[in-house]
């Protein structure tokens, strides 16, 4: 299986031009989009997202990951095997806190180049093709070499890493590392946990362990990041807890 | 084939983390994400717009219809046999029109529950592990159980159920049961029906059947829902025909 | 391969309900969303964003476009072998563009109807059973007949045709045919072409040859749609070069 991990959005070409090069080049394997609305152009916020994320991939799996500003500079093209599954993308940290959870990784530059490859899209003309060419289990076109760490990024982020559909506020804190007795700051705002929405009165903010087991607030009755004024980005104290 | 009906939206993770187990589970069967932006929260208009749906759904698929603010409590996980197709979801009164067109009908309470439950994400843990069964023919893990009614929902509902990408409004009325001469009456402006976006001025708001046999509110040459000031849940009056 | 091209948008039931009839008649064949944002109810600013994006379909894919303001109408429903690849759609000048860059193009009506034909989603009806059977080999229900053409379209479109999930506006000119010293006059504001962010200041425009050929205007630091107040169809002046 070959799942993406983006800040493409939807509805534009570019997940579909992806998706048409792993078919093309990986006909057998299953291609599912995880994530296309991965924080823009932040792989510091969005690598919190993704290694909650990686519990769902599984040995054999590829995770296509490209949030990549970088894209055009001399950022290398990376292949990481940890633990059993491969992550593909920019070395820019995207897979900084997977690495750091991971019982074994291998690194590796990717050497090869395509034929064409356009200023801004290497998702489509580099990392596709290897993407399709690992899940089919061809490691030609890679050469062991260490990846770029970032020892200064937290092992849990004191902030907002994405909004939601629901307009929830997902934080790059991992709920098991906090106590239920935990107050959250956003804002001046102290935000208090609680198992569901009727825990609060309408109105009312909430954090709860989400679904990957992140910090997440929410609102009773209206979508937070509204409610609340929060951005991407924003910052979260832990007051106690 | 499994068809998804939710109100994840699209872009987070939830979709994909839906599709990935359905993928892992029943690998020869092919999953269409149906709708994903059904009314938030709201099964009470979601049942509305699935109904319409359902000629779309053929004996032998496997419908997965996750609208569900009451994940995390006590409501029943539930499968449904329609006229030879599966309904899997939350039994909160999503599938309850459906069940109304019904010639026949089987109702069972999923009593297979998961090794990790998660408090908030049912879809992935629960509804898509047992349609993914379903849609390989193991009904193992179901117990005939009758499903909570709604009597008192009517079997045309006079709101808006759905914004579409176009700004067009769509209610719960079906086009059948009213004729071209019914005038609707959206928040004291009156709404006539047209076949066509030309028989009313620029600017004129009609009313239309649309793909589904659902009336629709559109205004020519502009977003219905904006030019109106529409919400979702707004009550449309049908005051002649 | 089956790739659609559509202004149906993402999360609504138009793009799953077209899908669900390509995988239920042609099942062996991937489909593949390539882009579901085009510019709504616009086939003449689609056709620009479309040709650019022809490099990726292959001899024998089907490329099905439909942004379709005149379904229900009498605009003829066309299928065209272009250089062995087909594109199925409405005969509104959605393909004008591809259609001048073709070697080889032999044009078709679609004769076939089918059994229900509803009056606003020929996409589900008409042109996904056509599709559907074309990537399968099968040419029925096909008659010569000469497409739609549209003479006074530029070759180059100066103007706004899209603007993607980053806020960047795409315009319906090919970079190549212009050099890097062309300076763009857009709402009186001059751009200049740069290769990356980093070679304008923030807050400053730029316009660069996109991942398609396309020129497209970006502002170093946010969406540039939204700070230079730019609309799908603006005029895009090219004053130097």
């Amino acid at each position: 299986m070959i799942l993406t991990f983006t800040d493409f959005g939807v509805g534009d070409s570019y997940l579909g031009e992806m998706e048409a090069v792993l078919r093309r080049q990986a006909p057998e394997i299953p291609v599912i989009h995880l994530v296309a609305s991965a924080p823009a152009f932040r792989p510091d916020l969005a690598a919190y997202l993704l290694r909650a994320l990686m519990p769902g991939i599984a040995p054999g799996d590829v995770l296509l990951g490209v949030v990549d500003p970088g894209v055009g500079s001399s950022r290398l093209p990376l292949a990481l095997e940890v633990d059993g599954r491969w992550l593909v993308g920019p070395d820019n940290g995207l897979f900084e806190l997977v690495q750091r959870d991971a019982a074994s990784v291998r690194s590796f530059a990717i050497a090869w180049r395509p034929e064409r490859l356009s200023a801004s899209f290497h998702g489509r003309d580099l990392f596709a093709p290897v993407a399709a060419r690992l899940a089919r289990g061809d490691r030609s076109g890679l050469a062991p070499e260490p990846a770029a760490r970032f020892p200064d990024w937290p092992d849990d982020l004191p902030a907002i890493v994405h909004a939601d559909h629901y307009g929830n506020a997902i934080t790059g804190l991992r709920a098991a590392r906090l106590t239920p007795a935990t107050v959250l700051l956003v804002g001046g705002r102290p935000i208090r946990a609680a198992r569901t929405f009727s825990d609060v009165s309408p109105g009312e903010a909430m954090w709860y362990e989400n679904s990957s087991g992140l910090v997440e607030i929410a609102v009773n009755g209206g979508p937070a990041v509204t409610e609340m004024g929060l951005q991407v980005g924003a910052a979260v104290e832990v007051v106690a807890g």
